[in-house]
């Protein structure tokens, strides 16, 4: 069977460029606001081959090109499309393309000579290597520059008619385009809105499109489309749900029904992110952003264990050498990216893959390290971004946060070394002397906490450097319990505003083992979202705030996102330290399911696992685990009963 | 005046791109054989100014983007073509572009703001420097994505009809679009050929067009169409010549017929190839090959002294950082970029271009050192090209020429380092470490000639690394007249047989002061071509074979270039050694002007300089010399007499 090809890396870096180059906010195109990486612009395919029989060869490009067979009967120069039939013997295949900002990509049709992973490709100036394909794309048909999504007739919900025009409501936050058979008249605009009051607000509502002479408008995010002073005569259309079609894997079904619709708007809000990347959010810039999607990861392995998306993600955010900035010009966003790649070795346990990207881990970290300030943290120059979160914090000088989060990244990046046979560099050492740097400058055991900055000499406390401490395993045994009773459950100490912080923090929490914190905030949390209407989870909320005083961000009206993908890590949560399973090795080699059970009358649900899949089901004082896969342990009540591969333990309890 | 701007390098890059992805052979797209470098794709150019009142802007660019104005009034999004009334008082104004694979220019129209080398500009990931720009790009309506060429309607010098169909001959070498008025009928080929045979020999001829529906054929290169089976009164086209309006400053005119000819002859062979770039020849590839464009480079200053396509030339062939490949893969084409820095610096005088590229000769040097081997000597690996010349050569392991054309380029380097006022780099001791090592390894005193290689133990000898030792000065007294004795004036070491190394011998004659050997070989050889017919000097000669059998070349029955850019060369040589107008001193602060009269009855000439024109009549026994730039001495008959600005020096030869 033959596939499209192409240099790896290019099909990423390409699709990356133009989910960057698409967004449009108040009808002004809005440009990305970091560099992209350019694909390969000549790129040569080869294959050699002993063929048996005479074989029939066609060919396809996304690119011009040619093709050059050389068999027994001579050397061949053939058109893209052109047919041929090489005669019996030895034959040698080369391709050459050459596009202008596009993707290259080669497709040969044959039996024997098909192109396939077992094809050779480089960039003119490059060496050879093995070609990159994509399961999407293995008909002679398919267009690799084209994404390919899939499509759902919407049905609104509803449709109110009313002097001011006609809206319709389709019940929940979706992602559509519309096909009109009758459109506007031409120059009518119509408003998407992912609230009601953004959809009606014609003057600042930030996504509208203008009727002209096109039926057919791309996907955009919005629960509500209003149609200002038309009526619902006025225009028939159809909308179409355009998304990815894996397979949800994950399921979380318990008594707890408030837990239960969490559990789903999260997972709905990460399927709404799930696109040709992992987006931020889904109305405002569809951008990759790391930090982001390394939550997205994290989730997603509870949910669809989808490898190639995180691939993806990965490949698009990390570029080509030489680096040139930090991930979206963030200081953390490039340690996330480290840390996303080590997550993916630990759950897949692709040993091989963490090799082909290795070198590129290194030239990251080479990159970080050029932001070392006279101190030897880590701190960003002009034009970089210390993101961290959206909160008030002391972001003077090198910032503690940071250099945790750095310390992890030396501590993985040896571990990895190590995997990868990389006997050349060792990152221990620093990971080391960093630490005792960190406690040196940051620790405070006056405040039991420590702090945002010492450069400013103001010993600003926030939330974030304690709970990167807790969360990596910095912290020793008496920073934890200092940080927990002075910073985590200390209401004096700003609490968190954003589900991505959440996430850290509940994360923190679920490894110390307090689950009561974390279901109480999951509860309280996305709960409140809920309970304010939300029917995905949004990229900020403050308890006790109305819903529709919540809209702004960005001093702009309504630029807050409704949906944005940091919101999902219920499913990441309850997964892990409810349902309780994760791995203890590489891959789920071995693996532990740690049910708490704790509150539930029943609870069921499934975590998708490399290569398997295991299931809970607890009710009426009875426990049944079950996987596909050899090598679990379930813990349960102190002790640890060894699970075995499709035979069901089951226990009343 | 507003003008479009674009980030340094872009739009040679671009139109870099485009040039090298669109040829075809026989109907095949020929795809480009070496890597190309990207151009930005994410843009942002900044202007602040304060302005006196208020100021009316528009904007356009190449890409979509969104301009940002910050005034007294606030914060405003355009969109690209938008306009608006800036208020009084301090202004920023911001525009970021996107674009996949294309070029990301601006343009604002103000009497006040306009966009120009004032203006400021980065790719997302970069620095902030001042913005390039372009002559040829000043109104808003001009598109920098294409190349501004000029047209001229050209008039066919016969048509002949015969049963085999209708052909057109126009008279020379040509390079025209074609616009019919009455088309071939569709699926109808014509041909092209730059020789009767091949636009006759429909079977092999390599560019053909096949009529479809189109009534518009972009130009190429041609002496003669033939319409096979056609009338000429089945089409009704006309050719538009499509070229560089730049102004021809040189000019020789002398009581030597065949030379005049020879001299029209190459400056319009130079002509023909001087378009986005300098390219190779007018139909095979137009590609752009450095060492190529590195004698295009010392020509063109005896022709157009045309600084900008020289400029661009070398930008378009440099490309960005990291270094990944020698220019069109070949060793000595990177060496010879280098070289052509130099002269441009040389003739020009222009320090502050030097220092803008200076990093990036830095880089390319680094780049050439990393194929040293054991010996210390540059030595391709597999991929890299050692080409030299088409001759027959002994290329095994590190070949001579190599080395000495390296000496050259760190002999210059050193040079070129002091210029910049870099202190941190010296290239003199690695200079002279390779000349003790050269002497060792190739100097035979017994053969009295260095050989091409040592490690075939062949002890081949050709001229091409004897050459370059007399040329670039590395032979001492006693090589030198070894080298003379032995190798050049000795008929049996194989001759040259491309101008193009044709170029080098010459030159080195002329340099030791031989320019009765200069004289004969442009007499015989370029004359010689014109014997046999030609109309622009052809990419290889070989003399006493007739014409028609001279068409083959690199196994293909008509890929022979008749119109190669490298035979203009005579232009350079009557220019510097005949007229014999050079300069002395970088810039042309000083220059010396010795004219060589003996054989000629008149001799009239021009010859551009920095800042000036040098012109040179001779007739009646009368001398007389002008120039419009102070600096420059006239030597004649053994004395020197200064020249004085605008004031003719005459007198009785």
């Amino acid at each position: 069977m033959s596939k499209w090809i192409w240099y790896p890396g290019d099909f990423e870096l390409y699709h990356d460029q133009k989910v960057h180059m698409r967004r449009k906010e108040k009808g002004v195109f809005w440009p990305c606001e970091w560099d992209l990486y350019s694909c390969s612009f000549a790129v040569t395919f080869r294959k050699e081959a002993d063929l048996a029989s005479d074989e029939k060869i066609r060919t396809a490009a996304t690119a011009p090109g040619r093709v050059v067979v050389v068999d027994g009967s001579g050397r061949h120069w053939l058109k893209i499309g052109e047919e041929y039939k090489v005669p019996a013997g030895h034959v040698l295949v080369e391709a050459t393309l050459n596009k202008q900002g596009g993707l290259c990509a080669f497709y040969l049709q044959s039996a024997k000579l098909g192109t396939d992973e077992g094809w050779q490709v480089r960039p003119n100036s490059g060496k050879f290597v093995g070609a990159a394909s994509n399961g999407m794309y293995e008909k002679i048909e398919d267009d690799p520059e084209v994404f390919k999504f899939s499509y759902k007739l919407l049905k609104p919900a509803e449709v109110k008619e009313d002097k001011t025009g006609v809206l319709y409501d389709f019940g929940r936050e979706t992602f559509a385009k519309l096909i009109f058979s009758k459109a506007p008249r031409a120059g009518a605009r119509f408003n998407y809105g992912e609230s009601l009051e953004e959809a009606k607000d014609t003057e600042n509502c930030p996504l509208f499109e203008t009727a002209e002479k096109n039926s057919e408008f791309p996907a955009q995010a919005f629960r509500y489309l209003f149609f200002p002073g038309l009526k619902s005569t006025d225009v028939i259309f159809e909308a179409y749900y355009e998304y990815l079609p894996h397979k949800r894997l994950g399921s979380f079904k318990s008594s707890d029904r408030l837990l239960n619709k969490i559990w789903e708007t999260s997972a709905y809000t990460l399927e709404l992110n799930s696109r040709e990347f992992y987006l931020d959010g889904l109305k405002r810039d569809r951008w990759v952003w790391s930090g982001d999607a390394y939550q997205s990861c994290l989730v997603d392995r509870y949910l669809y264990f989808d490898k190639d998306i995180a691939r993806r993600t990965m490949t698009a955010l990390r570029g080509r050498d030489p680096v040139k900035q930090f991930m979206n010009t963030i200081v953390d966003y490039s340690m996330y990216w480290i840390l996303m790649v080590y997550d993916h070795y630990m759950m897949t346990g692709d040993a091989e893959w963490l090799k082909s990207v290795w070198q590129s881990a290194k030239t990251e970290v080479d990159f970080i390290k050029t932001r070392k300030n006279g101190e030897g943290f880590i701190e960003g120059i002009p034009g970089d971004w210390t993101f961290i979160d959206w909160s008030d914090m002391d972001k003077t000088g090198a910032v503690c946060a940071e250099q945790i989060l750095f310390w992890r990244v030396l501590d993985r990046m040896d571990f990895m070394a190590k995997v990868c046979g990389d006997k050349g560099v060792s990152y221990a050492n620093e990971a080391s002397q960093l630490a005792s740097k960190i406690r040196k400058y940051y620790w405070r055991s006056d405040y039991c906490a420590f702090i945002d900055s010492y450069a400013s000499g103001k010993n600003h406390i926030t939330r974030h450097a304690n709970i990167f401490a807790l969360l990596f395993g910095f912290a020793n045994k008496n920073e934890r319990r200092c940080i927990i009773d002075h910073v985590i459950t200390n209401s004096a100490v700003t609490p968190i505003t954003t589900p991505y912080f959440k996430f850290f923090e509940l994360e923190a929490m679920a490894q110390i083992g307090d689950l009561k914190y974390v279901m109480d905030n999951i509860r309280s949390y996305w709960g409140g979202m809920l309970a304010e209407g939300a029917t995905s989870i949004w990229e900020e909320y403050k308890p006790g705030v109305p819903a529709a005083e919540q809209l702004a961000m960005y001093g702009r009206s309504y630029d807050k996102s409704l949906c944005h993908a940091w919101g999902a890590s219920p499913v990441y949560l309850l997964g892990k330290y409810v349902l309780g399973v994760r791995p203890t090795s590489p891959g789920y080699g071995t693996f532990e399911v740690e049910p708490r059970l704790e509150g539930f009358k029943e609870l069921n649900g499934t975590v998708p696992i490399q290569g398997g899949i295991v299931t809970i089901r607890y009710g009426c004082g009875y426990l049944s685990v079950e996987t596909d896969r050899d090598g679990g342990v379930l813990k349960i009540n102190g002790k640890s009963v060894m699970l075995r591969k499709n035979q069901p333990t089951e226990m009343p309890l």
